[in-house]
């Protein structure tokens, strides 16, 4: 339903958004919500509501042709996962469209082995059953379709944040970017340092269980794939409103914090995207029961900013001065 | 959900089922029906079932890169409507997974624009809509998600043969193959015939209607995109039955008539694909209700033979001899 970040490409900001806009959206009728946010709804008769995602993994875009098969699996379903995550939904269902090179059709072959380990194992944590495959040859391209459930009405949407919320972040941004800067060879990590942030990059974990967790709590809700300033940007754009963030706030590991005054480690953290972490905003008076949650949850949830009228981002320093910000993300078919 | 025919490459049968079945079917507790049909169904609880599928067009294998965006829209929505026509459910929503190369993806695309309108003319004519969509860079992958609803226990499935059921074919057979030898140079079609045949290959139409109105009618129903030789094969071992057809009455075109002597035509008829008629099988019993539907939609449908005890398919030619067949349809991944 959005775009991701690409490992081995830079991109230019929002272009998938114009494809997908400009070609593709048009007013649904019996859709409560179309293309645009990270699924799509539609009612049923029961007082709830399923919602649809689809994310495709497209080799020598978003992985590299060696990756590992398992853990290619595993992320194919997990940043779907994560686009439901981010509407609050529960997963159910998942289909697979899987375009493969000939080399990896061959039988008893040990990538299709892994790959299909990676991506149950995964699904097996989350109950979610694989209902529809297809497969097909041709440059590995991997389709991962993903339905879920949600209560009648309170999907988290991108358009839902509202005057004075306040931005919060799950775990931690940037480790996926900076274990992909290492292994594009444009820094070198220490051996503690690749074995922390790795897995974020080739293991990522969908905030499943926070984002059901979160109805009730919070107005909007987005997974942050394109990077916090990309994907909160679009809470904001959805939402006619403008954020003021602290930029020192934002979460980050003590990997990353250790190269914080080089630029990369600033870009891997704002805009590096990968990080499936969720970004939501939810009223102040729901600031000790997010707290709470966030013990219940063992999972770190940490207050940015808060959600201000006006247009675009205001960026502030340590020092509460606002900082211009470059590098807003990632997107494809730029280069 | 199932394989599809391949112009521009050879494949071998089954072996796409095979990667299905072996490295990606599991038990499904809460679906009703899973990998394994046209599509998968799950339960709504207002005496409705959802049926889900997805197909996926690759350039290359499935369409020429030269190939009309237009048709390349049109078609990518109609091979999955056949999908849900085969199970007798009424389209709702479908989603996009389109992988598109930098040169595609450029503002004010005439490939993007053709390509949306030729899908929208399907959507729009069937009421579907669109409420998912990805794009990712990427080796020109064309990746559509159906979803449809059917009357709760009455969708069409490929294990529902019963003996003595008759055997149906909806339109005629092969014309669609027939084009693609001719695109291929393998034959030279006059221009009266290729205006005939092409159409079947680039915009082939979907069985929505018929489909819908088996329900009550037909036991059972695949839709033709192997060759019927392998899908009406799929029938067989969905039901463990065996047929008894009658080659003569598979339903031609004239233009294929014209050809039938000679293998490439036979070849076409029988194991062509990219057909997207339906074939179901029904009680004798509903043989003049079948004929009054074909009537009423203005659509042939005939009767080639009957479902009876057995393994594996028994062909007779026009005297009632048992035929050999060779060649029994396309595969992925062998050429």
């Amino acid at each position: 339903m959005h775009s991701k970040h690409h490992p081995t490409e830079d991109f230019r900001l929002n272009a998938e958004f114009d494809i997908i806009s400009r070609y593709f959206k048009k007013p649904t009728a019996s859709a409560i919500l179309g293309i645009g946010d990270d699924a799509a709804l539609v009612a049923l008769s029961n007082n709830a509501e399923l919602a649809f995602s689809t994310d495709t993994l497209v080799s020598g875009i978003h992985f590299f042709a060696d990756t590992d098969p398992y853990q290619l699996g595993y992320k194919s379903l997990a940043v779907n996962l994560s686009d439901l995550a981010a509407m609050g939904s529960k997963p159910l269902w998942a289909m697979l469209s899987l375009t493969l090179p000939k080399s990896l059709a061959v039988e008893n072959n040990k990538w299709l082995s892994d790959f299909s380990k990676g991506f149950f194992e995964l699904a097996h944590r989350y109950k979610v059953e694989l209902i529809g495959g297809d497969t097909t040859s041709g440059p590995l391209n991997i389709g991962v379709q993903i339905i879920g459930e949600v209560a009648q009405g309170e999907a988290l949407r991108r358009s839902g944040a509202m005057l004075e919320d306040e931005i919060w972040i799950s775990g931690y941004l940037g480790d996926a970017a900076l274990a992909l800067c290492h292994e594009k060879q444009q820094i070198k990590l220490e051996p503690d340092e690749i074995a922390h942030c790795l897995p974020a990059l080739h293991m990522p974990t969908a905030r499943v269980e926070l984002g059901q967790r979160l109805i009730g709590l919070a107005h909007s809700a987005i997974d942050i794939s394109d990077g916090l300033i990309a994907d909160l940007g679009h809470i904001l754009t959805a939402s006619n409103k403008s954020a003021d963030i602290n930029l020192t706030a934002v979460p980050r590991s003590i990997v990353l914090q250790r190269y914080i005054h080089q630029g990369f480690a600033i870009d891997c953290l704002l805009a590096g995207g990968d990080d499936y972490e969720l970004c939501f905003t939810a009223p102040k008076t729901k600031h000790k029961a997010i707290e709470q949650l966030s013990n219940e949850l063992s999972l770190p949830l940490t207050c940015i900013g808060e959600i201000v009228q006006g247009k675009g981002l205001i960026a502030r320093d340590a020092q509460g001065s606002e900082i211009k910000l470059e590098k807003k993300g990632y997107d494809h078919f730029s280069s």
